[in-house]
């Protein structure tokens, strides 16, 4: 496994195949709570799923246009953080996550988008972070309004969860704004 | 060439390799005009820029991922307007357009916009339109406008014009609403 | 749908996927009939089987390859007619056709190659269309002779109708032929 | 080389990489006899045009979908004859030669067409064989009139050769007239 | 058949389509023999998975990378010897073969051998030519050691036949050591 | 970075594009010193091979067929550490190296190899690891002696060095060999 050290308790690995049995089980145990608010948890139903998400995962990260990796707390894999999409033209990406409901409630996701703020923002020198989220996801919401990002626009029929199209909150966050809050 | 009447002096025809000489002189006679609002016309510098155009608009038809028509004002072709992505998953699209400056003013876009728009929700049935505009493209704005679009918001570094990075205004209509706004 | 005016009553269409549905229809209706000088229906019995030809179909037009299009009799799509490959090095092409048992005996076959010979000599400028006929399909034989085709030869074991190996009869317009005779 | 005996002084031989210097050669020398009636030699100018027609003749072999053979006369490569389309639908195939002008007038080329011709016939189990000769090209008909072939057609502007678009004398043999013919 | 004499009753046939039935007979009937020491006999058992083979042989032939061979003893199909990998940029490659049990102890394997060091040494120009064999396949090994190879090696774990991994003694001769040894 | 912990002064670091700038300068420096053993060297004259080199690395990390780390001491990347073709089907995998001629002497890649090793037989279960260097590079040699490999073999005309052709010192170490040598 290779990783990043965030702080004491948390870490990010850069996802690896041997995930795939973790990820696999988490989502057994949790798909009604982590299939509320994401499309893929109603199509994982094997191992096969996660080997094939982790291998495109690993090809967008050699080709420079994604960076996913798995949250570590406490040593134990417990979710997933990325950078889906490195769009040089336009000098932005955008950030999506999930956690298993045990680890919930401690900031995990917040520390885990933070440090990847900090390689969007500080080694990819990225102008701009996006975070899209349910409209009724608030949790997720948080994540944004915690971090500083703005609010840009309430996107109509935005995404598809399993037969359920939901609207989404836009969220955007600007290099300059990242740094001046930083300070 | 394979055309829909609009109105009397208004057609959309099925964009053709034929189109591609007429569409390089408006684009050599108006790029800059052309090219303050639009990405394309800065590389578009020969009849093979319009051929693989055409070519790429013709196979998104025949996948039907996408429509793509020349604007035919008095039987002389003066732009381009088109159903960009056909989405059925979230069972929607987006409208693109492009007119030569010298037909503006007559609300030609307006209402060859329509007619996509009929397209859209009464052939293709579905249940959402949208416009994207660059902030400052008050023209394009009004178009969405006129036809009873809803700002849904503001989305920072949208889109790379020959180098300058806008904003877009976001424009949505459900079908709901142009059924109730077309009685 | 977008469509050329043939005469009052005739129009070609440029084939599109909403004329799937309605292929399958006539051919299942018709499949002993049609099926007697033509291959392919003996291989149409789904709609995928039309949407897989209407797919290639476009795709063809949109490489300059081939032109297919219904043949719309007083609105209603009734059969099919193309310029199945448009051979720029030869500067020919070839001409096929099917229509429905319903509208045999008014010319409309006919009429519907006419346009697009005016389409292969006056617009794409070509100097030879073919017409090859089972030697036996009369009906097929007497469109070519019409129009004034004249008959190259009878070429043995030309195509395999579901297993039975026909003998094609060719024939051929030049481009000068065409023009004197429609003076 | 890998060879097939015809008689005392004839072989044919598979093409092989081998091959491609001596083609060269031969057509180097003449190009404007060989020129006359095909289209190729007018491009065959180094031995990269060669190695790559023998990949593509050993690729269309290993296929079951053609058979290209050098002539090997006394020993000495001086033409080649093939069975270009081998086409199990229609059971049926066609035959294509070239023979350096050095060797003319000594009936090489009728030998080992006819040895294609068993092959066609005995081993492959073939329907038909065809020949297709430029009409003005009265050596090359004198192959198929003397092998027995019928003259099935004329057809107009069949091949395009460096620019000179010739009609075709298309000649067929089938199985049952070889058979009795050979008796 | 396009064969290359070896000897008297000996011939190298390149492979071809014609010779799928025949190897599957062999193998049908001595497939507990020829799968002591060979992979593939215990995933052939059929006509495709010995098409599939000549296939790939002759694209390996028509693109200069290997050369695969029919063993013919008394005109009768009886084996297979071939260079299975023509490595130009280390000018070597290596042999593989296999033989009906019913036609050993004749030295077959050695004579069709010998024919393909005169392949690879006199005719490709290569530098050294490579045999490896499993360590307990002495009657493998003989050939090597009867036509002057020298062991270089053996390699653990170098081959999976069927579940079992065997040890592999590596052969090899140089162009040099087989002038010499053939003066 | 994604790092892996070896000892206090040196980690192993999953390839990344950001690499490619200090592989190229080290190479710029050191092309005479490293390419007297590795063949690469010689082509590698700008970012865009390091790119290459990386990304495929990557790919093969994804497919799970390869494994490429930076070698980091002190913090700075000082060389390359690999399992080059992980074999599921023998059980087995080899190891290659290089190392900048500033940082020899200390053991750095004995240490890189022997977490290597850890990797490949305790998380990968492997059976095998092989190391091959040319005959004269007694350094390379020495890492695997050190290791406790034993010599299989010596395989004349194993690698072409920008034009030498070396032979290989092949060395291997089985599981067992490993696990009994690190109680």
């Amino acid at each position: 496994m290779f990783v990043r050290e965030v702080d004491e308790s948390l870490m990010l690995a850069l996802v690896e195949p041997g995930f795939a049995a973790r990820y696999l089980e988490i989502v057994d145990a949790e798909r009604e709570y982590l299939g509320r608010w994401l499309a893929w948890p109603h199509n994982a139903h094997n191992r096969e799923f996660f080997m094939s998400f982790i291998t495109n995962a690993l090809q967008g990260y050699s080709a420079g246009q994604s960076l996913t990796c798995g949250i570590l707390y406490q040593g134990e894999l417990v979710g997933n953080v990325s950078l889906n999409k490195i769009d040089r033209q336009l000098s932005k990406t955008d950030i999506g996550y999930w956690l298993s409901e045990q680890c919930q409630g401690q900031g995990l996701v917040t520390r885990a988008v933070s440090e990847l703020l900090h390689i969007a923002f500080d080694e990819l020198k990225l102008e701009k972070v996006e975070i899209a989220a349910a409209v009724e996801n608030l949790a997720s919401r948080k994540v944004a309004q915690r971090l500083g990002f703005t609010l840009e626009g309430v996107i109509r029929r935005a995404e598809n969860i399993d037969g359920r199209v939901v609207d989404h909150a836009v969220y955007g966050l600007l290099a300059q704004e990242w740094h001046s809050s930083s300070v």
